[in-house]
């Protein structure tokens, strides 16, 4: 059935992706100060411009992107706004003597806030090799590679430049963003320079051995309430796979999941597996980061995907753990869209169907553009602006580009 | 016709309150380790087993509380569980050299986390004095009295040792939450030790001053597409003043409002009023903190106290602004009966009875004890548990006490 919806796909899918970037373009640029705003009222208007480095930095590298990958987008106002914006996060976001990245700047650049993650420093590192590669400039690539090696440091030998505290009772946390994120700043590199594809290959392996630290097998015990209330028989014998967020962490903590974040995982691996040419990762990729909880974390009552869940059942410690998220059903598109084209098994176009479906009916804003962002579980817009501080110029455009790319290859 | 009610609302707390107490004792005692486990699912069963230190100190505080207020509850059992409680506190909850209190144990007592704020500092101090009240042991008096001197030290003077970094870009922040927190300490110090009033009339003055910062008069310009859904014609005439919950603060974080807290502050500076005998105090306490703040925080769809608001309409930039929590309708019970015993006007009464309605309706387990803390906008039950990291024996015995006492005075 779904397959005879490929065409229906591309168009809604492209017709989209011009909505979302003209959304963007028109509403995001700072042309004052450089960089973008990224507290963007529905309809535009800016509500508060303190501007987010993890979305100036996806900006940046979704425009590049852009450029590089799709025809119509290679307009010299989209470069312009990426050389801009790249230029904004050089001079403010990066502090010159540690490579530390802020992580919320004013809007003329002064430092707001900062995090004991790594992450701006990774989107930071993801803008400036995509722009060194549209332009073609050194610098660029020089600042990605520097940054490249000041986080291989953190992550892999030495922490401490982070600053977190460690306290003798807190368990030695593993967060399953982190080897994600090195997948995907891996990929950004050989993408960049694909001789640099050895100089990686430990952190590539090391990531993945970390990704599926992530994975552990559920013993069904059916004892649980919560657990009994949400399987029924059949189920039972299903779920055997999940994707942790956290592992070595107790309680709480070490229960939660994320569908959407195992989903991203998903085509994060499977694309890896497709380059590689690894059969067996690419079967897990798909079957137990995509598949297993796809099927754990939709809602069969209302649709959509869960935010949080808690693997034994009980009541997640996220208030915000029943709301429908944009981003995981981005994720999710991309996810089973890359199946369907690796396998070339319908089952997996049925489910992006399911995924399109619930999105296009709920997410989209079919009239001023891009998505709202928070659906409460019932399927009702609960934030009603198009970005904030978690929310930017990213995880929409990035999925409809991916797919439009894939279902323009499957409609030929 | 409330005031035909406040029989039925005495015994309608008195049993409840009875019935929270036991939730606790029957399920939160760690008998080998000491102190209490906080993350408590519906039934008493423990989910997790850290012990979050604001939560130990709490129950320490309301166990010693109750005994010395409440005559059915003094019982041996309740008065050396908050020693023992106590004792836990101060061997693992309080670094020995810098006086921080940790956020968060393993059951066993080691410490898990740390925050950059003073709320354990702050609830370690209230059980210590209030131990200290109830067994006359100057011990704990003792320790009291030495963190009130930190605590006034970090607020007033320098708050290097909280470990803040303080960012160029980062406006100058005042949380509603810090001069509140120094009003109640300061008057558990006093009610301690009657004489140390005048040591703290500085802090006082301080604290009440900080607090009126965050009143403000809003002018209404009546163009925001939010603000316009939400009031009409005649109510625009009403709501000049608001309680901000940050001042100084940029954008959407300037603009946050949380209606429990402010109408929290309410009662906290009535209480004060009534004590030193200001008029003019005690008015603007119920109509800047308790009426403005209900009548805009009210949900005049589906009841209940919203959590946070966007003074200007926007949507705000938490998840779980429209969930209805338990806490803001315990503070607002407490707050329009206090108003109603002060001035004995029928219409604080009657919107004491609308919380009292809608909480008795939605957040009351009546079979298992204790409340429901989290309800979608709807007032569905969202987390089932009844102690988490934020929620433990605290504001739910502390209103219900609190009310039980004022309604038995007005039932004589």
């Amino acid at each position: 059935m779904s397959e005879k919806r490929l065409q229906e796909f591309l168009e809604t899918v492209r017709s989209d992706l011009d909505r979302t970037v003209n959304f963007w373009v028109k509403h995001s640029h700072d042309t004052v100060n450089g960089g973008f705003f990224n507290c963007i009222d529905k309809d535009g208007k800016i509500y508060d411009e303190t501007k987010h480095v993890w979305l100036q930095a996806r900006q940046v590298w979704m425009y590049a992107r852009l450029y590089k990958e799709m025809k119509r987008f290679q307009k010299p106002e989209i470069l312009e706004a990426a050389i801009k914006g790249a230029e904004f996060l050089q001079k403010f976001a990066r502090n010159p003597e540690t490579y530390r990245c802020y992580f919320a700047l004013t809007k003329e650049g002064k430092p707001v806030k900062i995090q004991r993650t790594i992450f701006s420093e990774c989107f930071y590192l993801m803008a400036m090799s995509e722009l060194g590669i549209v332009t073609g400039k050194q610098s660029y690539k020089k600042e990605a590679l520097m940054m490249m090696d000041k986080i291989v440091h953190w992550v892999m030998e030495d922490d401490t430049e982070i600053g977190r505290q460690s306290l003798e009772g807190a368990p030695p946390h593993s967060s399953l963003a982190v080897p994600m994120m090195m997948m995907g700043i891996i990929s950004q590199i050989e993408t960049m320079d694909n001789s640099l594809s050895n100089k990686y290959s430990k952190a590539t392996d090391w990531a993945v051995a970390e990704v599926f630290k992530h994975v552990k097998v559920w013993i069904i015990e059916g004892s649980n309430d919560g657990y009994s209330e949400r399987c029924n028989e059949m189920e039972l014998l299903y779920w055997r796979m999940l994707v942790w967020t956290a592992v070595n962490s107790r309680g709480s903590g070490g229960r939660l999941m994320t569908p959407g974040h195992a989903i991203e995982a998903g085509w994060f691996l499977l694309d890896l597996a497709s380059r590689k040419n690894k059969t067996e990762l690419a079967e897990t990729a798909i079957q137990t980061f995509m598949i297993n909880p796809y099927n754990y974390g939709w809602d069969n009552q209302y649709g959509g995907l869960y935010y949080f869940l808690d693997v034994d059942g009980w009541s997640p410690a996220q208030l915000e753990w029943d709301l429908k998220l944009w981003w995981p059903h981005n994720e999710a598109m991309i996810s089973f869209l890359m199946a369907y084209k690796h396998t070339k098994d319908v089952k997996y176009l049925d489910i992006f169907a399911r995924i399109f479906d619930y999105s296009y009916s709920h997410f989209v804003d079919k009239e001023q553009g891009e998505w709202y962002g928070y659906l409460d579980r019932e399927g009702k817009v609960k934030i009603r602006s198009k970005g904030g501080v978690w929310k930017g110029c990213f995880h929409v455009p990035r999925a409809l580009m991916m797919c439009e790319q894939m279902l323009e290859a499957m409609n030929k």
